[in-house]
């Protein structure tokens, strides 16, 4: 759909309630300043004739469309279905429906028509880039280890999994239809016919496109779950999710502006930290806005480290660290909140240092080594690396972000140490001694020494056995001397 | 206890409040044609003597059983303790309790006095068969693998694991209590002392038998969630559950036909689209009803092949298909709903043909070979292809069947994928190897010759390393183009 | 802070309706008897000079502590920041703070001023030795396998994860702050400045302390959930957890006296069988009061078993399950009741001895044959072991105990077993074996008649191939005589 569907829309009167509660609103003196911007930027007077021809059928075919749109905001300022399905007859997805160039596919394009802002601010973003990234990158697993390309030339592991969280590049097929491979899909990053990118209803879920619903710790979570990002889980564990499930009916979700500290009190939910207004910050549709690391890559930097590295200008870490803490700020008092990020920190530092780096070093010389395959996945230690950064890595950093301490220990950190020392170093060194036999003795020679340097240095002295007396000693007195303090009487543990 | 059991009920006038309310009821004009089933069918006047005497002991001490008999629709109708949990004296489960025959099971034959439709149509269902299932088939795992018959000739491992779900064969023991190795027990195809099947109770909890908490997703969570069958998880990621969680207070989950698309339009629980009323459909009891995959077994089928490979007369899964698109219709129109399912039948057939039958042919071939004992779960190989079709494979299945990308991918083809190629491949030849030693040369040899088979179809050829150049070709062409079309800047990932 | 610290504080008057609300509270005669314990033991006024100084900077600074605060019961009896918050000035923790001596921890040795109960039954429990165990222990896996002493001397694996739950032992650096390694933290067993145990916010969130808050099952969740102790995940599949999510509107969680049966009867939360007051037993802090089995440790033994093997009184399991059975049958009548607990117990008793003791059995002869060196962690059996009974073994015990099938079977015992017979004991072999290569050919023979005496125990005589003829056939007619009475036409499953 292109920008000037909307120039010309035909406006005759007929749902006289809608202009009735429109006239109300506009004359209420308190709106003035909490005027929705749909309303200030684009109202309709009237639903317009093609809406009402739309509705007349789909009401009847389709009874839970129409009824989810008579409660949406939409509904109130008249914009119905035609003004944002419209399509120019150019449109690359228009196709005629019922004498009318209509578009299946309403796309942030569409929506920017009224939401300008939102649509910029997200544009910036990171989930703008989901579906590049999925797409531009050899989508190995999903093609080729997972799938097949057996769905109109597309693999249905990437239709039915990657593509529904990162966004599709959605296709038309040559009879106007859209190719099923690439729709239904709602991913964050999809890639639209019309060039545009994204998918509002990844979050604002039709036909309501409610906030509540956008607001509420479902709505991130249809894509952040799961062993390898498990967001929404930490949440529940975490305190600010006990709250809000205690407290929901106090969260006052449905707010206009929905302050935190003004208009609520009782738990943040995602957007609340991520993206919502607080006294002092702006709502933002960038959900990195607020964010100082990066918890995704092997070994985690500080977020502006890529684009400081490339010349480019960004927000840096500091900044969104710093509009971070005013969000804190709203129920934490400032020690509580330094402190916390010292904790965190800490740990990042500890997955990158002990186990992240050194993960990565111990690949790098297998390939360096030719020890491995070009080709991934296709050997084991591929998997336990994989494993160790992407799944288990990733749930201790994000549980330490966000206050979940089961994630950080045992579906962190403790799976992250098992999988280095019990999986990883022994399938390691099965690589050097299978590449030894086979005439590599250099190569073997240089790998053990990386995987040595490893082993040797105080953090995993343990493993081998190696760990000096004094530290022993020092920890064994440490235990002691705790015991002396505190522990008068502990036989029935 | 009988079909007879309410033909002579003695009725005496004591709750006058219930009476006045039914008279109400009765009286009202618009209740003509809404008027509950039971008070259509089984209109008691009074409560009776009995369930007074019943609820004078148990009100006090059993305070929540009474309170919640008391928010029932049986309390409206004078369906009191007596009228359900009346025996005959011969009644196989029949004790005398106070000078009464009672019976402590009320059973789908004693519900089917009033609710005679829905005890046949759950008769008919493959919910009906889950006791008999899990009985007559070996059950291997729970008795000898899991567990030993240490409780009355039982395994504990069934008792509180397996029969919970699929339900027990009650028994009476010799003193006329139940054995409580076989209840409590509200197992779905539980196996009645009255040679009824099911225990309506698995879904309507008593004593309330609450028609919202048996249309919340709750409900079927009992037992449809967990690593081999997360339908609970995965109805909580998708678009469906993160709108009913928002909208819980507009489902309008209390209404008596609750008819999609009329009395609610938020989102859909299991019901809606298993067993609940649409504008076209009845309510149904077998929750099999519109359901065209079986994604249960290694291999999927269509959930009409078995019945029609055995001759057997059976609602076609296209009929059952066309079923469900008319819950789907509710919401959704008809591109998006035929897209969809071409989504899905793609995922089950790659599925289908990358990995369950390549994986039961290689299981196949060393049986055939006597490879493997005749012994299951002895070998480390029975249990790397149980987790990849029972676990992993059912995950994917069930992600894309309802819409939960992350059970699609990463619970889903990702672990299939590790599962067949470093797992089961490794140990299959170590097996065949271990054979040939012992002296099956011709068997290791057509062992072999099956797995370079599988592993040369193309779908497999990236693993041997044998991808065609021309393929790969493609692959980074298909990038290229992508990235030339889309990505202009992606340095900052 | 010390207990005088509240007996000189100044009240001045100021905030009228609070002191109204007093009033007519005291008044109304219905609340003679159920008059909430801090107004009758410490009831001020009126809201101190200090406490308003307080209130004056924080509700801009922090607005959603003061609106929290406003929703407390604390607010209704005036008492503020300072009346907590107050310190001595030698209290270990204490800084001035615009000219007052205040203390960032409010400790039990606080609240006790005026919830001397709670604090008492709470300093008697289990929960109130959490940091010491966690503190005492040599806790090697945060603190040498997953971590380094990188953050203050101390691990960022146990900061953010173990003490989270378990508590911290907070310190008080030279400047007089929070050591940022150990606060925030708000683990149940927390070493407080003052030297007393636990933290009140660990269940009652700050700042409303709302008891809605805390008898809802996230609030347990917070610490147990995960991989080796899903309680919340249990209570969520079971039927106690389904009615409460179903009803929670009819649960009056913010009754004063909240006695099941009494004020609600939909569904018990974690709190109401472990905490709350039924219409025989008082409200109680001590967790463990109603526990018959201790479900922890790799073997589980009945409750009172340590205490007694020392000589130390304690509350005997049969006691604490009497009282257990005393909140059951608020909802469930006694055969009910006796038949879970048979098998409940069942399912303890046969994880403990076909799992556990063979388990440790192995693991104790492989330490004293010196084939796995005294480090833990560093060899896989080591990991293999713990994951049986600290990961699965727990899961299937508190399915059990809990209801919820899945996780007594899927996540439970099936896994317990994969873990013994496809992991522990080839592992077990290898190292054996290992040790015979290294001429330790006596301690071979020793653990492998160790392991030889355990396989062929009836239990475990189908792995090794040896189940006596008579014992299968036993089972195939087991089943053909189940088939022959119920299974008339099994073909379509």
């Amino acid at each position: 759909m292109d920008t000037f569907r909307r120039y010309n829309p035909l406006h005759t009167c007929m749902m006289g309630v809608a202009s009735v509660l429109l006239l109300l609103f506009t004359l209420l003196p308190a709106a003035a300043h909490a005027t929705p911007k749909a309303l200030v930027m684009k109202p309709f007077a009237q639903l317009s004739d093609e809406s009402k021809e739309c509705a007349a059928c789909h009401k009847d075919s389709n009874p839970s469309i129409y009824a989810q749109w008579g409660r949406s905001k939409h509904y109130g300022a008249n914009v119905g279905c035609y003004e944002c399905h419209q399509a120019a007859p150019d449109d690359p997805d228009a196709i005629t429906h019922e004498g009318h160039s209509i578009a299946v596919i309403v796309s942030p394009k569409d929506c920017a028509n009224c939401h300008t802002q939102e649509v910029e601010e997200f544009a910036a973003s990171h989930h703008a880039k989901a579906g590049q990234i999925i797409g531009s990158l050899d989508n190995f697993l999903a093609e080729v280890v997972e799938g097949a390309l057996t769905m109109n030339g597309e693999s249905p592991a990437a239709v039915n999994g990657c593509w529904q969280c990162h966004g599709s590049e959605v296709k038309v097929m040559e009879n106007g239809d859209l190719d099923p491979a690439t729709w239904p899909n709602t991913g964050i990053g999809r890639i639209n016919p019309d060039g545009s990118v994204g998918a509002c209803t990844a979050c604002h879920q039709r036909h309501e496109f409610s906030m509540v619903q956008a607001r509420r710790p479902e709505a991130c979570g249809k894509c952040h779950l799961g062993p390898d990002h498990p967001q929404k889980e930490i949440y529940e564990e975490s305190k600010h999710g006990i709250n809000f499930f205690a407290n929901v009916d106090r969260m006052n979700l449905d707010s206009g502006k929905w302050i935190v500290g003004e208009d609520y009190d009782a738990a943040p939910t995602c957007a609340t930290c991520h993206m919502s207004a607080t006294r002092e910050l702006p709502i933002t549709h960038d959900v990195g806005d607020r964010i100082s690391w990066t918890l995704r890559p092997a070994i985690s930097e500080k977020i502006d480290a890529k684009a400081i590295a490339s010349g480019q200008e960004t927000k840096s870490w500091q900044a969104r660290r710093a509009d971070m803490e005013k969000v804190c700020d709203s129920c934490h008092t400032k020690p509580m909140v330094d402190n916390f990020y010292q904790q965190f920190d800490s740990l990042v530092e500890l997955y990158n240092d002990k186990f992240a780096r050194p993960g990565k070093a111990l690949m790098t010389v297998l390939k360096e080594e030719q020890m491995i395959t070009d080709t991934g996945f296709d050997e084991e230690i591929e998997w336990t690396w994989f494993y160790l950064w992407h799944h288990e890595g990733r749930r201790a950093r994000h549980g330490a972000a966000m206050q979940a301490p089961d994630y950080v220990q045992w579906h962190g950190m403790y799976e992250v140490a098992e999988r280095l020392y019990i999986e990883m170093v022994p399938q390691f060194l099965e690589l050097v001694e299978h590449a030894e036999h086979e005439g590599n003795v250099e190569g073997a020679e240089r790998a053990r020494a990386v995987l040595d340097e490893i082993l040797a240095r105080p953090e995993h002295a343990w493993f081998s056995g190696n760990e000096p007396e004094e530290v022993k000693a020092a920890r064994k007195e440490a235990q002691a001397a705790f015991k002396a303090r505190y522990v008068e009487d502990n036989k029935s543990h």
